[in-house]
């Protein structure tokens, strides 16, 4: 038996449920004298909410064998997030459930992305596994793009092929958000070959600044969702295209007030109110969609409104059936909340059973017993060192640019130490690899950057978007090494190093990416490694996040993978050393 | 080839379609200077829309092999029908569809609960068959009451079986609306496991005035709509189920106005507008959706709200694919309108090819083949004759009410002669028969009737709701007798008759429901009969009408079916005669 019931109600406790509905037999449980959200009426009636056999029984007069005076509390659909990456939070989805259940989050759209960079069905497959018996119900979606792009090495290569597998198995519900648009728009089969696999099923877009024609095209492709807009009018354009309006308000991209004026004018259906990515201390400090829908109220959007943008409206746009309203015969996922201004969850109900109160979970997780494989796998043998030879005068440069995930493409002089391209600490001109971790090639990709700003030290992480290698920066190959090697032994994590000491480290040994930790702990664990980059010399907000998206070759200007430096311009990997002017090898490698 | 696609577009296609979204090939057709229907944002937006493989390649500026300027008029989705019988259109489906494609109807869902009464799941196929290579899609929900009571004869019985063979064979959307609203409220387990047979797919509800608790019971088994609400606080309650309200206008039954301020107040995606049951003299003289548009606009709905409630929303609500909205990619059903005001229809596309222009349609319908099977079986050799020996001196007699299809429930002295218990068209009263007319069975129902009024002559009809056996109504048997022969050698349809001469008749071939005449030669029909009528001595506003209700068992209070006089409030077949008073006989028929 599964302890939150994702199935219909079986038939012979449909008639004990009719019973209660009618006010013929006593129900489970009542939640007396709520104030009853109607999201489709924009209005709120006071009554008793009756639930039996997990499912809601009726709005009205009714008593039941629990009852519970809620004094006016108000009663609302428990909430779904409708994109959200949720190894993003850093703990395990256990420890997830823990964090966002008493905030009325019971149920995540997430695409996994990140866990299948890594381990690729098998990943999908142990989350999935892990959700069991969790009264977070998890609706993947099958991630459309692994690898994110063929410029570095992943851990796994979700083609066609195992993409349609994933849809027979039934174990997802769509298909996510289709990154590589440019292949859309320009028409490449095989990335018409995926989304046409998921025909009939959601398809979520990821579409920046796309507009006009190229809009169109990504549009008539069948992707009819988007998270990426920034802007009021590029809401309003893809709103008038057919797509859901996916805002999000993460802990890096926050587009909420922007969007606003598009949000409050078009249909209330359309818009959805996503996290993306939360990381470990805004989960923690600030809390999850009940702090989205606070925010939106705040910012003056109807508060029934905006809590259709994390009820209803994700369970519509994608399918999910018997929930995200406050109709009879709907399983009995309920958040009540304090009053529609503060949005204080008081109490969280699954499936009819109070699973939080006052912020504290009520349930106990099952024991997980399927570890997450390993994923840290260095092919050290095959690797004869980060030492680079110095090739000429001038260096490409990845300029870190604070608070953003975009670098820029700088020329530095190179320090030139016995015929080696070396760090030069003192210009802020630091060593950059990224350690090839999932197969065991050997790959390592070398280059220089400029703006982490360690004076000594280096630091590593297996959170290296989106292909998650190994990327280290440090003033010294040695401590560069020294602390891969410190990840490797943790099997996956963050670890900040100076000399031979551990200054500190977080160990991810899921995929790498997700600790098995406490959300407290991880959330310490980010503090102390924040803090020991920054005694290194380090005064960006997030060096952690920063290095994290050293790896991304999709988002520009000069970025490094596992084969190397990528110029995100021209699309292809560069050599570190410009070669002097008018020399034909660097002409050619351009 | 199917002339107007259902399926997703072949991909070799879709690969044209990108590349026209593009603007790198040229459109097939490009409606320039439109004024383009956002509904989502709720705005016009003054744009080219590009079509190209019968699809919606773009909005914005785009040349094309043929361009239509269109002048600032208003592109908006072609509409559909959420809930229509369009067996009470009495045409045949491309007669129908010829009605109301220029219109701007390009999809019905449509239960089919009348033909498939007489022809069960025979008469669904003909109908699905009878509509391809048609511009109207017809979407089929399948009919969940059939027979629609036990207390009567039809001509087919759909139970659990046959209804999940119909899922099974993909020919159906959905359930069609589950009239037997007390069995689902008392937990019926037939009409339960109905319903659990279409889990997943829309089940629509008829539930006239249902409140409070019974309407948590109905909504708790699984129906998320009605079409039936006549007040707004009905409406209000039933949308705050969780049910979408299908606001009804029909040609009998007209709620719109009443519901008008739920419309106004409610979320606007939650409300269809549906035509039920529209007859062949509105059909042809106000229109179909377009007429209900411009009602709506007129009675104060913002008229992009309005064209909502007969696009998207119907779309949504059943599912239907790449419809209801002007969306790159979605097939090109499109209606052009002089304006919001007026909604006058100017052109209609289906798939991107122009089917009707200023009313006329510009398509030719494939040559139907198949001919409807017959459906007019009397076992004449059974029935002993319609006389009836007088049992007592008073009769029950049905009492017509003037334009409801509620009866009185009258008693009456009988006029007697020569023992026989016979017609008196001097205090009106008439004698009215239903011949079972599905099965040769033998089975009639006789008894009397007040109100048609006739002098002399009688009337009869194989449009008899919702069993459609043979009714009669006459001042004297052999005039009725007479009336029946006349029908049963048409293969079906309506006639009046006096003494031997057929004063008007209008053959309905098809199931004895449908003409397979034009609209127009239909529309005269009717006009012919109830002049007829008239001149006999009925003052009916639409005398073939009330016959036709006359058989309805559900509705109150007397009404007869092929087994005899039923009393519908107490559910039970009664003697015409009533036993003298302190009779056991009549106490115990009661």
């Amino acid at each position: 038996m599964e302890v939150y019931p994702k199935e219909h109600l079986a038939s012979e406790k449909v008639g004990r449920l009719l019973a209660v509905a009618r006010g013929e037999e006593r129900a489970d449980l009542v939640l007396k004298n709520a104030r009853v959200t109607d999201l489709a009426g924009g209005r709120l009636w006071e009554a008793d909410l009756a639930i039996a056999e997990g499912r809601i029984a009726g709005i009205g007069r009714y008593s039941g064998y629990r009852e519970e005076d809620l004094r006016g509390a108000v009663v609302c659909p428990a909430f779904i997030d409708g994109h959200v990456h949720v190894e993003s939070s850093m703990v395990s989805l256990p420890d997830y459930a823990r964090a966002v259940v008493p905030r009325g989050t019971l149920g995540v759209v997430t695409d996994l992305h990140e866990i299948a960079n890594v381990l690729g069905m098998e990943g999908i497959r142990y989350m999935l596994e892990v959700s069991r018996g969790l009264p977070l119900e998890l609706h993947v979606m099958a991630p459309s793009c692994v690898p994110a792009t063929p410029m570095e090495t992943s851990g796994a290569v979700l083609g066609v092929e195992e993409l349609e597998k994933l849809r027979q198995e039934g174990s997802v519900i769509g298909l996510g958000e289709v990154m590589n648009y440019p292949g859309v728009v320009a028409g490449e089969p095989e990335v018409l070959a995926k989304i046409r696999t998921y025909r009939g099923l959601p398809v979520d877009g990821h579409a920046p600044g796309l507009s006009g024609e190229e809009l169109n095209a990504y549009v008539a492709a069948g992707i009819l969702s988007d998270h990426e807009c920034v802007t009021a009018d590029e809401a309003e354009e893809k709103l008038a295209r057919g797509m859901y309006v996916y805002v999000r308000e993460g802990s890096t991209a926050r587009n909420l007030e922007a969007l606003l004026p598009t949000v409050l004018s078009g249909s209330p259906d359309r818009f959805l109110l996503v996290s993306d990515d939360v990381n470990p201390e805004d989960l923690s400090t600030r809390g999850h969609l009940d702090f989205l829908v606070r925010r939106a109220v705040e910012l003056g959007i109807e508060p029934l409104r905006a809590l259709r943008m994390v009820t209803v409206n994700p369970a519509r746009r994608f399918g999910l059936p018997d929930t995200g309203e406050l109709v009879p015969g709907y399983r009995a996922d309920l958040v009540v909340l304090e009053d529609l201004k503060g949005m204080r969850v008081l109490q969280v109900y699954r499936a009819g059973e109070k699973v939080a109160q006052e912020g504290e979970n009520l349930w106990v997780a099952p024991r997980v017993v399927r570890q997450a494989p390993a994923s840290v796998h260095i092919a050290w043998d095959r690797i004869p060192g980060i030492a680079l030879r110095a090739e000429g005068r001038k260096v490409r440069v990845i300029g870190v640019v604070p608070d953003q995930i975009v670098t820029e493409s700088l020329v530095e002089d190179a320090r030139v130490v016995e015929g080696w391209a070396v760090q030069d600490p003192a210009r802020d001109l630091l060593k950059i690899c990224v350690f090839e971790r999932h197969r065991g090639t050997g790959n390592v990709g070398i280059g220089f950057v400029r703006g982490f700003g360690l004076r000594e030290g280096a630091m590593a992480s297996t959170v290296a978007h989106d292909s998650h290698n190994l990327v280290v920066v440090g003033a010294s190959d040695e401590e560069m090494l020294f602390a891969a090697r410190v990840v490797e032994r943790m099997g996956g994590g963050q670890v900040v190093v100076r000399g031979h000491d551990i200054l500190a480290e977080l160990p991810l040994q899921v995929a790498g990416l997700m600790s098995t930790l406490p959300l407290e702990k991880v959330r310490e664990g980010v503090k102390r490694l924040k803090e020991a980059a920054r005694a290194l010399g380090c005064d960006l907000n997030d060096p952690m996040m920063a290095l994290a998206f050293m790896a991304l070759p999709v988002i520009p200007s000069l970025k490094i993978t596992d084969r190397g430096l990528f110029d995100v311009g021209s699309f292809r990997h560069v050599p570190v050393f410009l070669s002097d002017p008018g020399s034909r090898a660097d002409d050619l490698a351009r």
